[in-house]
């Protein structure tokens, strides 16, 4: 399989007059595999059987890489129309496993082998025209217009891995090796396992904008991890290591497995690994298109359920505290072995990229220092739900290749495979999949004494706080500066030595003008009454990184990352405490303060009249109150009797500035003559409010 | 009672020095007549008697009055805060008829009589001292630091009128004559009535700004009205004439009575006027502090659905068409009689402002050339309700004095009684009551083939299309223009030679852009989906006049007039049409226009892209489509399938612009760039939203 060697070209050096041609190379090359994959099928029927009751058949996937190529590039504007709608329309969704009814084959009418050949020889004509004509200037980078081409490509790579996987589930007799015909066909004997120490260290996750090679938006910015010194198993774990599970009852053994795990092998009533075939008391071994005499040499496949609940058993019988290496602990592994990345390969230093065989070897084939297969042969799962790195963003043509799986449920594969080839077969590579899915992918056990830290950083969805999140982080729309800033410039001019001084801030909503506080007061307290709104403060504030969603027109969206550090707080704040409380009903430890805001709060609240009257308790003696109201009383959030104005009192109006002045009087003295602080909230790309929220400022007598 | 001449002041002509002193006896004749008034009463038990059930005891009225000036001196910034905060609560509010439960006793703890006449004494001495201390330059406007003065000193002569037929009320025992002796006490034999001639004349009504006399706000304005030849009974009707319907069973036959009025002799088990009281087989009459034989010479005193019965069955039994003269005719019946206004007289001509008897009088006492108590004596009733005149504004310190009763159920009383005095004497004086009610008030019938042009003008309150009106109508906010102008100006900018040309506006909501393009096209047609959206548009074009009315904050509102002749429409347009249709099934009639627009129009059908699809066939051929969109796509309103975009298709997002363009491709060319339409909509004073619609030019191929 040399002759397909896959590795992805490097974007920003080199010269220019050959980059074209270095990019038609790799197109070219990976549109051969493509076809040359497809011939491992003997006959059309085996294009359209399914290979896994809830995917598509392999139709499908031969049809759909040419036409993703077709819908970036309409979408990128490279190509004026679609090549053929009703094809495009057909092949473009359902990679992903569905559900039953997603499948039903009445609504499938798949063309033939022959038609959908002639269309990826149309698309390929296309592309290869496009690459020959297209301008070109380095370094090519997202916006670039070769930059969906080669996200083609990149796209391609990956189905041919998964539709490998495809393969390897349908019936042998149906398929022929083709060109995959280097297989490892030899077993060997199986390995002791063994654990090496790795030493700790800072690791610094994420691929910088401008690296050479080409990445998924998910590769992108910036996540630093103290990984604690661990031990790590010397090989994968083989087969044969495997089958003392297996033999042992580990599949029979609930107390092994994590709750999803044991819904899912009892759905599946799973007693060994997918691709391991019984035969009376003997196993076979599936391989992509043949079943051989078990190599219990070879890695264990598994998913990551079957993964974790061997470690759980194994920790078990070893007293050691066994699991699998997060994504960081990888990454340690691979500085520790040295490994070099695939675009700095003469020749591939483990079982990947289809350099070596076209199947798995045995685990102790590769070496890289102390360790084998820290990279090929097959993927490793890990403990690490895939999610973007702080500072991750969409990239615009392709914006749910990775946020779908944003979702706490999908677990980062590692190192690639035998079949690995292009970005997959990167250092910097990260693809995720549901934790009871199968790739080429087994697992490497490491012994810690630390949790693994387990990161979600999920997307806040939930409509009104996001709106919230982006009038407090986001940009500044209809020429109005966000009115947090508006208040922190507020404080500056109001308050003199503020580093002195106590802050309150009663509705701080997602927290924005509550961390510009921090920056000037000795300390802050900024509370909400919502859980919802005051959730992504303190996510901010803990992990340093805020994610939200916004709507754009219809359906569509758009992705948020917030980090500390680019609003500038992760130095030299004072403390600051979100806390979560009524104002109505605020606790007495809630006193002392110098300065007290509440923007917004008195429309909210079930009796501002009330809250008006006992504010001055909270506050110290020359302290200062800053109100901000936009009036919007509502008669089901505070009967009438309680508005502070907006209404007719002895038959007269009573305008709500004269309401709060008649209550504050007894207490505060008016600083300044009330003013209107104006701020637009976006709620989608066309749509915003504007409200007016009149600022009075009373010092307390 | 002369000592009581009550004119009203001239608050323009005049020297600025003697000024003060003209308002200041103003101030003090009116408090003395109102102090004078309560002297009827003999005891302080009648103070807190009821006159009527539904009403309040006197005592209320006798604070009343002095509370209203503090109220309004407070609100206009004249006293810096109340005097008495419990008398002023207590008294502020009650002057109507109310229902039973608002009325229940233990509900009030009135105050002792010398309570409140020490209150009223206080206020009196802070009205003279702010009458002499205040800044006085002429005119006295409704900006004047004065106006809320006079505007208490009126206030106080109108309460001195309904008190007295309050007073009228109370049981006689509880009353004395005290200065109010000049009753007129013989009978006389009663006058036998007749019909005048009165020729038709264009009638301009409404009391200009500037005029010299106090005006309530609902005086102002103008409002024409072509009143045609009447004729006029000489006298108004006496209690013998209308005797003659009373025993002719006049109350004991529904087919005499308007509906409203049945419903009320029903309830009220009524067989004669109130005042009548029946003794045997004759009957007494009531006047406001004793009980006298009947005056069969005296105005009949009954309320509006008395006199409305009467008219009807003297139709009956003289074959002709009598009812009771509309606003207009009675200015009509001043104008032909050249009756003089209150300020130019030397003495009173008929029985008003207490210049002659503190009674009504015979009905033939007073004449005005051919006819007989044009003014004065009891006030008559007409056929209209009131309204204000177009041009209205509200006077923002009383702004409940007149929109309450601008709802088709308060009928104009004109011409004043016996103790109508200051504004109420003059003759732009426009009071109303509900038609059950009683007032010093009689009538006069006319004779006419004019059904009465019966003007409601009420305010659209429909919270969406008053926000609607005031986008189209009103003011320009947070610096955006209206968006109806921006777009007459693009169709300025685009269209050629628009004057040859037939344009369709499908999404005209309340219509100014419609309006606008009457002004270039040579035909409008504008549709809407809603009735209650195109309704201000129509009534806008056909009376002229469009009322609604806006909310500031919590429960004010504010009251807006748009008249035709503001938005410069009177003249020069072209037809207009406005219909009420749905754009997805428009009649075949709506077709060959040169020019659509389709406004914000998409997002609110059922099915966008079969609009787009079709669209055509209405223009004809190199005819324009303007088409603009906030996308705010809404499930509830169409079917995801139906949306042009903002969804994904094929995996794609497609935006709505594209999706516009993929549909109308087949019959159009797009003239320019789509550009973003932004505009601001009101919601409140302080709560705005702002969309940015695209704009997009289609010329049909």
């Amino acid at each position: 399989m040399k002759q397909f060697n896959l590795k992805t070209p490097n974007l920003v050096e080199g010269k220019q007059q050959l980059k074209r041609q270095e990019i038609l190379d790799y197109f070219n090359r990976t549109f051969s595999l493509d076809d040359e994959l497809y011939k491992t099928l003997k006959d059309e029927k085996a294009f359209y059987m399914r290979a896994d009751q809830l995917r598509h058949p392999l139709i499908f996937y031969y049809g759909h890489t040419s036409c993703f190529y077709v819908n970036k590039l309409v979408l990128a504007g490279l190509i004026p129309a679609p090549i053929n709608p009703a094809i495009e329309s057909m092949f473009a969704i359902g990679v992903d496993e569905m559900s039953w009814d997603d499948l039903n084959d009445k609504n499938y009418n798949w063309p033939s082998v022959d038609e959908v050949t002639n269309y990826r020889n149309t698309v390929k004509s296309t592309i290869i025209k496009l690459i020959n004509e297209l301008p070109l200037t380095l370094p090519i980078n997202w916006e670039s217009a070769f930059w969906p081409i080669i996200m083609g490509i990149e796209h391609q790579n990956i189905h041919i891995e998964t539709s490998s996987v495809l393969i390897r589930q349908l019936p042998v007799e149906m398929l022929q090796n083709a060109s995959f015909d280097a297989v490892y066909n030899t077993d060997e004997q199986p390995v002791q396992n063994e654990l090496i120490t790795v030493e700790g260290a800072e690791m610094q996750l994420g691929k910088p904008h401008g690296h050479h090679s080409y990445g998924w938006d998910l590769e992108y910015g910036t996540y630093n991890e103290n990984v604690k010194e661990f031990k790590a198993s010397k090989y994968l774990v083989s087969n044969a290591e495997f089958l003392e599970f297996v033999e042992d009852g580990g599949y029979q053994n609930e107390q092994w497995w994590t709750e999803e795990g044991w819904s899912w092998k009892t759905y599946k009533k799973s007693e060994y690994p997918l691709f391991w075939h019984k035969n009376g008391h003997s196993y076979k071994l599936r391989l992509m298109t043949m079943l051989v005499p078990m190599k219990w040499s070879f890695p264990a496949e598994i998913n990551y359920l079957e993964a974790k609940a061997f470690c759980n058993w194994k920790s078990a019988k070893t007293g050691k505290k066994l699991r699998l290496p997060t994504e960081a602990e990888w990454y340690r592994l691979v500085e520790y072995s040295d490994v070099k990345d695939a675009t700095e390969w003469d020749s591939a230093p483990g079982n990947i990229n289809l350099e070596h065989y076209t199947s798995p070897c045995p685990v102790d084939k590769f070496s890289f220092g102390d360790f084998y297969d820290v990279v090929g042969n097959v993927w490793q799962w890990t403990e690490s739900p895939i999610t973007g790195y702080p500072g991750f963003k969409v990239h615009p043509l392709y914006d749910d290749f990775s946020t779908p799986t944003f979702d706490g449920k999908h677990n980062i594969i590692k190192g690639g495979s035998w079949i690995s080839t292009g970005n997959e077969a990167t250092l910097h590579a990260r693809y995720a999949f549901r934790r009871h899915f199968y790739q080429h992918a087994g697992f490497r056990y490491i012994e810690s004494e630390f949790e693994p830290k387990i990161r979600i950083d999920s997307y806040e969805i939930d409509e009104e706080v996001v709106i919230s999140c982006e009038e407090n982080y986001g940009e500044d729309y209809l020429g109005f500066q966000k009115y947090p800033l508006q208040l922190a410039e507020l404080l500056k001019d109001q308050i003199e030595n503020p580093a002195d001084k106590k802050f309150l801030d009663l509705n701080c909503s997602t927290g924005r003008l509550a961390f510009e506080a921090s920056k000037m007061f000795k300390e802050v307290t900024a509370i909400d009454t919502s859980a919802r709104f005051i959730r992504p403060a303190i996510e901010l504030q803990n992990n340093g990184l805020l994610r939200y969603v916004i709507k754009d027109e219809g359906d569509l969206q758009l992705y948020k990352d917030v980090l500390l550090e680019d609003i500038k707080l992760n130095n030299n704040t004072s403390p600051l405490h979100f806390l979560q409380d009524d104002a109505m009903k605020l606790k007495k430890k809630f006193s002392d303060y110098d300065v007290i805001l509440a923007f917004n709060l008195l429309e909210e609240l079930q009796n501002p009249t009330a809250f008006l009257s006992t504010i001055h308790e909270r506050l110290n003696d020359g302290g200062t109150l800053i109100l901000g109201s936009t009036y919007q009383w509502q008669e089901s959030v505070s009967h009438k009797d309680n508005w502070v104005g907006g209404v007719k009192k002895n038959g007269e109006p009573v305008k709500s500035i004269e309401g709060i002045s008649d209550i504050l009087s007894s207490h505060f003295t008016i600083v300044s003559q009330p003013f209107d602080l104006q701020y637009a909230t976006r709620k989608s790309s066309r749509n915003f409010e504007v409200n007016s929220s009149e600022i009075s400022i009373w010092r307390k007598k």
